[in-house]
């Protein structure tokens, strides 16, 4: 199967935070909205923060509350833009895990908390490139 | 900011499990692996499966076990890739949360969850064009 991420899908308690969160601390444009869904065109794939209930009721099954095991990691082309993308995101409604800091394979993130609690990295990693698009490529 | 999620991590208390789920259900090929984290190309992003201490250490917050408030969607490309899609995953230590149907806005889409729990939904969504670097584009 192709190695492919389609939708990467939120759940969000109050849509309206969410997406204050999303449009003004990101600085995104949503591609569609109404009162139940917000999607974002993202680079390859789409994100979409949907009401918790109807995510629930897609998956057939409810999710907990509290903090889940995973991390969505938006990556910057410089040191200087993890602390001023942290501060947009703060001001924004998020909150904040870790302060940036150097992770032991160089670089500088940190992490914040968006209103549902999702938590993001901000990193700039000098040795992953990403393209005019935004797709970003491993490297060792 | 680009609209860009550069990396999706994934916590995993069983690195091996989720390997056979991701490599032998999904099909897919580790950019790199050690005993603590595989990481797969993408289209445009990476996925990360992290042992999730070390992910809880990277985030300085611990995670809650039980259904998180997120899912991964998988696409493909005809109704009938869907339902051969989820029977590889759920041998390769998938389990299954919601049996392949239709959804309201036309397709047809299951889910699966991975051994962390972590949910996929496994969808063929004729309106949505998947281009052949696996590039997803939303469509209203």
């Amino acid at each position: 199967m192709q190695q492919q991420i389609a939708v990467v899908t939120l759940a969000a308690r109050d849509l309206s935070a969410s997406r204050h969160f999303y449009v003004d601390g990101f600085g995104w444009t949503p591609a569609f909205e109404n009162d139940e869904i917000v999607f974002y065109q993202m680079n390859g794939l789409v994100l979409a923060t949907w009401l918790a209930c109807a995510l629930e009721a897609d998956m057939e099954r409810p999710t907990g509350p509290g903090p889940a095991g995973f991390a969505l990691a938006h990556n910057v082309g410089s040191a200087a833009e993890v602390a001023s993308a942290m501060a947009r995101l703060l001001a924004a409604g998020g909150r904040l895990l870790r302060p940036a800091d150097a992770p032991p394979q160089g670089g500088l993130r940190g992490y914040v908390a968006d209103p549902d609690d999702h938590a993001w990295e901000i990193a700039w990693n000098p040795a992953w490139p990403i393209d005019a698009q935004g797709h970003v490529t491993f490297a060792a």
